[in-house]
């Protein structure tokens, strides 16, 4: 295939995750990788990017074969992209034209515009459960040929400074349809997975069970997570100065993980019973902050509703109890509300009398 | 009676409380006053107090018969303390030689040294349940003499700046023995009284039912204000940035409220229902955050123990469910730790592998 027939695929989100995925694809050589930069993009077009991977070694300077500065001028270079990688977090109740399907739709148009044949494949890195219903509510998938994917990235990779990366654990990825009935998503990813693989540096699977990976790590996010966005310290922290050393262990993450083994196994997925320990022991030993917690501190939105939000409705729906995950749930939607407040999306005023 | 024969009081902490407390002593002209002042104390032995108050006027350089730097110096100072006046926060968990115990030894001491036939009046004016149990265990109150009053204030009073108070609630106290069977106790109880009423400018009243008082005043404070000092708001907008603006108020306020009524309902008190919407409604409409939430703020330690540690210790000794408050204790207990670990009472280290 001559350089200009490869597929070409975009990246929209330029965080710790994304830069890496722009990296894989690059390295793979096997497709033309165009990066969405919003807050450094004036940085990364003069300077490229600065990364240090282990998997891939210290770069300097490096580009991706195209920087976008936003959608809008992705949509007008008259490119087809095969494939649409969103790796920016996912708030679906952040302001107004933030969600994914906003951010995503003048490609989708331009693409249909270009050649109204082809297929369009959507994939989305990013936590939580329920991601895709926002995608098949705001489009006519099936009419308009659009393919959602889901990627479940385990890496250890962020931003640590404009156009710097740091990827400290290996970059293993999975990639499946979050619909394993639909063969045109089966194949999509599939030949993502071929785009992305670059031989004994990075993991990518094919994901054939994605909600279930998708429930796995909820155990981890929707419980740890959430919890250290809360009080405002780093894993290991919260398991020490938990009341007797052990409180926050015993009464707050493996209660809140056993509702999410509840809640998943109320929609038929099992999750294995050696995930609680695994994930209570994963981040003991490092002052480690999930980046819900980062976000809380920094002033920025956290990804409450597909973290947390969408497994409740979950339960309220199949009419599991969820003592642990509401309470978390309730504290975090005032944060979320103050967090809003501070960014001026919304406007606090007292009732009058 | 002669100025001289007048009962000498002394107070302990020189907050908005400690303050007022020291301020109606004086006006009643029944007791020589004494307050013990720390953080400001070269500002007001200077300058006095300015004191902006609802009932009182507005005072400056206003200044008790006397000031000492601590509780030290009170005790080296050869009087006989008759009450002595509790007024800081009570904080069982804070670094060593802060409990209340330790802060009245010296006076207690030295007030047996000067008449050991003398009763010693101790009243806390002070927040939460099972106050009065410490003290209990470090004086052998029996054979020293030593009786503990129950304070409970409904003063909106602040210290505002060094030396300086507003005061916008009206002074109203109840005071009343821990211990009704205790003659001794009741009559010293009802004799403060009277050196601390102002005809028509405070309200003291005689408490005849101090635990019920306290658990009274805890549905408040064991779940309206620890809520707020874990997400870090005032109470209108914990209610009305709750789920669907009500979920702060039905998902965490009322179902915790309803666990204090179980526990207080366990010990043989009970509280009254409409105590529920009372409080709900009480700061609704206010920006006002309870003083817990502006401690943790401020990165001060917060009374955790009484407010919340103690009430559920009674919940487990009787066997009652506690889903709210112990998720609620479990993440302020951490939130605690941190304080203290920025404060430098306790040293974080992780594991070892």
């Amino acid at each position: 295939m001559s350089r200009a027939d490869l597929p070409e695929v975009i990246v929209i989100g330029a965080g710790g995750v994304g830069v890496i995925a722009a990296l894989s694809l690059s390295l793979a050589g096997e497709s033309r990788v165009s990066l969405v930069v919003r807050s450094d993009y004036e940085q990364v077009r003069e300077h490229g990017y600065e990364i240090n991977s282990c998997d891939y070694g210290q770069l300097r300077n490096w580009r991706p074969h195209r920087f976008f500065k936003g959608v809008e001028e992705a949509s007008e270079s008259g490119k087809f992209f095969e494939y649409v990688v969103v790796t920016t977090k996912n708030i679906p109740d952040g302001p107004e034209g933030s969600t994914v399907p906003d951010v995503i739709r003048p490609i989708v148009e331009s693409n249909r515009r270009l050649c109204p044949e082809r297929q369009t494949n959507i994939l989305l890195i990013q936590n939580g459960i329920d991601i895709e219903k926002d995608i098949y509510a705001k489009f006519d998938c099936a009419n308009e040929k659009i393919v959602v994917l889901s990627g479940t990235q385990l890496i250890g990779s962020t931003k640590i400074g404009k156009g710097v990366i740091r990827q400290i654990g290996q970059d293993h990825i999975l990639v499946g349809p979050f619909d394993v009935q639909n063969k045109a998503a089966v194949d999509a990813a599939q030949k993502f997975i071929d785009l992305y693989r670059c031989e004994d540096r990075n993991l990518v699977l094919f994901d054939d069970k994605v909600r279930y990976t998708r429930w796995r790590k909820l155990i981890y996010n929707s419980v740890i997570s959430t919890t250290t966005a809360l009080v405002g310290m780093d894993v290991s922290r919260c398991l020490k100065f938990g009341v007797a050393g052990m409180g926050t262990e015993e009464e707050i993450f493996k209660p809140g993980m056993r509702e999410i083994f509840a809640i998943a196994a109320s929609e038929g997925i099992e999750l294995d019973e050696e995930c609680i320990s695994f994930f209570c022991d994963i981040s003991r030993k490092q002052e480690y902050k999930p980046s819900m917690c980062i976000d809380c501190e920094n002033g920025q939105l956290m990804e409450l509703e597909v973290l947390l939000g969408n497994p409740l409705k979950i339960a309220r729906e199949n009419g599991v109890e969820t003592p642990v995950l509401s309470l978390l749930y309730n504290m975090l939607y005032m944060v979320q509300n103050k967090l809003k407040e501070q960014k001026g999306y919304i406007k606090f005023e007292l009732d009058d009398e």
